[in-house]
């Protein structure tokens, strides 16, 4: 790997003094590079798919893997919505006048250069590039291995639009490297790079987290919960429950359990049992000694159920597919205790119609994003219009939620002075 | 070392919930139990001052150590500040209404468990404690060996304002070891603690990024230039230098290098000598080849002048003395890459009346604030009007500069809905 910092830091220098129209040309570049050379990104992403075949990775691996007319497509959509997003640069706060007649205000910059680090998903690459450009960022790109060959065509586009339209193709830049010795040399180079921000597993975040002196973004596990409260419309629940953790069971947003009071736990499971029958769904539910047996009095309501009792660790456990388990409690309290036990603070839905029993569970419950009566799967930069995202935070600092435009910048104080000391 | 996490965690949560009065309360009680219990203070504080004197630190050491009733009435001053600043908590975004009815807001909430490692300061642990029980965090301290008895002591005057408010003394808890193992094991606890942040030198701040998994926020070195631009009044400029570098060299917003325009460097230097000697200051100056040829023609006006050549260590070093670089440039881009190159991101003025000038420095210099025809030392909370401040930050994400309530707050999305799910 040979990275140039003078040049990236250099040409991301230049980036943020550029006006938007100019990154925003970029992008509408990119757009129109990417669908001139359709057939040379599908011909290169069709042999990630087949190596990935051969390979025999998973279904839903493979799914994300693989490109196709219609997900080009996708990606032209994402860039015009980059590219039509307000300026994130530039943003100044109220000025404040100090008592000595100093002008103080806070101005959005970019963060400088990030570093990406994400799984083989063509799809991410393009997204990040075009909030990372938008925001006036470098950016520096660490794909899965699988999506090589993808990945090396998406750059040579993506480096090709910046030149067409004056900018320096140093201000993205994919590793090529397929172990981490790559990656460790760029963790070190705290002088070049702002941020780091890892998309994966646990493991990969342990991994950077340790290796490095530059801030992160982590973008954590979800383990999500969904609480059908004693007050809860129970019709609501079900469609609920089915959408945060069947709609996309792969993704950190899904929910992995849900929490039911006592008072109305026979009944719920009797109607979601009912419910996943009707749609002919399969689900394998792991059920705590209560909810087990109101499961198994309905069982044959859902014929696609596959029903088992819990072990200690299914609570801790993201699953990412199609496993959900189940936990009856004793209170909304109960609940919220559960979730600050096991919760990855990413996620978390309540459904009651007690407005009290609500407020309680959103002023306290500590995630990124919390919900009354609504799926938990709206946690999204797209649905939550921030123009987009490059991962979601799982951490406090900086950003919670999803990593818009406007994560990816930072404030700099601006204070215009007459000769101002201080006394 | 024992730290009840689970306790901690407990007594913040129900922090969290606490209405402002409460926790104004407790500020304000804390400011009566210091000023009754001064004696007290005063009388442990004068332990460490005494040991500190039998171990030869030096004066500006001492300095910081010292407490007197003067300095205690500083600290109450503190106190009554923070607790009549507004309430950081629960602040709410404009709603955002999605498509499909779903509201969806931003609300500030506590960070949670702070972990503090400071320098022999007592007022930063009264200042510290003040602004994390404001917004709704635990603190838990760290402080330099050299104050031990001061913050023992210190200690338990603000846990007994908490428990006389009815808040638990869980909330404040100090450190007693001496030793990093105290330190080592709570970097470890990162299901406990949500931030930590480390003032002190470069060896401290990377002791703890390398050994934590934790988000930190750094307060790292301050290596500030004053810049004199051709277009400079330079009586201004003069005025501007010497408080930057003399009014409190000690601190990290004090400036550590002049830049002049090779233009009017002849003059500028003759005219900053011209004051020193006026004011009677002594100073040590290590100077590039050009600058050290104005200094030396003009070295009989300023007979407290100590004329050095610069060595290359001394543009990458934080003095932190009466000790200052001048370096002669060609240019306000030149001043500009002297400044990328060794500046820390914290403090960087220009003084110039040209406004092309002045916008284009602004616009560029990569720091936490810039300054235009003012002094770098006003890059603090107080000045500011942040309510205090707990640290100046020299990293990007979350906090530039000082870091005050709002910093010490997190944004949580809220979602209401009727049932919305992801299409």
């Amino acid at each position: 790997m040979q990275i140039n910092a003078a040049e990236i830091r250099s040409a991301q220098a230049q980036l943020a003094m550029t006006p938007v129209a100019v990154r925003n040309r970029a992008l509408v570049e990119f757009s129109r590079l990417l669908k001139k050379n359709a057939a040379e990104v599908l011909r290169a992403n069709g042999v990630d798919v087949r190596a990935a075949q051969r390979a025999q990775l998973t279904s839903a691996f493979l799914d994300r893997l693989m490109l196709n007319h219609k997900r080009l497509e996708d990606m032209a959509a994402v860039l015009r919505e980059v590219a039509s997003a307000s300026d994130p640069l530039g943003r100044s706060s109220k000025v404040k006048t100090l008592k000595n007649g100093l002008k103080a205000r806070k101005i959005t910059r970019p963060l400088g250069v990030i570093f990406l680090i994400f799984e083989s998903r063509p799809n991410v690459a393009v997204e990040s590039f075009a909030l990372a450009l938008k925001s006036g960022n470098a950016l520096i790109l660490k794909g899965g291995r699988e999506s090589a060959a993808t990945i090396k065509v998406l750059e040579k586009l993506m480096q090709r639009a910046l030149k067409n339209v004056g900018l320096q193709p140093a201000l993205l830049r994919a590793l090529r490297s397929t172990d981490r010795s790559g990656v460790l040399q760029l963790l070190g180079m705290k002088k070049l790079i702002d941020v780091v921000i890892p998309r994966g597993g646990e493991a990969l975040i342990r991994f950077v987290v340790s290796h490095t002196e530059i801030p992160v973004i982590k973008n954590d596990r979800g383990l999500c919960h969904v609480y059908v409260d004693r007050a809860a419309d129970l019709k609501m629940a079900v469609k609920i429950l089915i959408n945060a953790k069947m709609q996309r069971p792969g993704v950190c947003n899904s929910a992995e359990t849900v929490l039911v009071h006592q008072t109305v736990a026979k009944r719920f499971f009797k109607l979601f049992l009912t419910e996943l029958g009707r749609q002919k769904k399969t689900l394998e539910i792991r059920a705590c000694k209560r909810s087990h047996a109101a499961l198994l009095a309905n069982q044959r309501l859902a014929p696609g159920l596959n029903l088992r009792r819990a072990s200690p660790k299914d609570w801790n456990t993201e699953h990412l597919e199609l496993i959900l388990n189940a936990a009856v409690v004793s209170s909304a309290p109960a609940a919220q205790r559960h979730i600050a036990t096991y919760g990855s603070r990413h996620s978390e839905a309540i459904v009651t119609k007690s407005r009290k029993t609500a407020e309680a569970f959103l002023n306290s419950v500590d995630a990124a994003a919390v919900y009354w009566n609504a799926s938990t799967r709206f946690t999204d930069g797209h649905q939550l219009g921030l123009g987009g995202e490059i991962g979601i935070s799982t951490q406090k600092l900086h950003v919670r939620g999803p990593v818009g435009l406007e994560a990816l910048t930072c404030q700099q104080w601006v204070l215009r002075g007459s000769g101002q000391i201080r006394i």
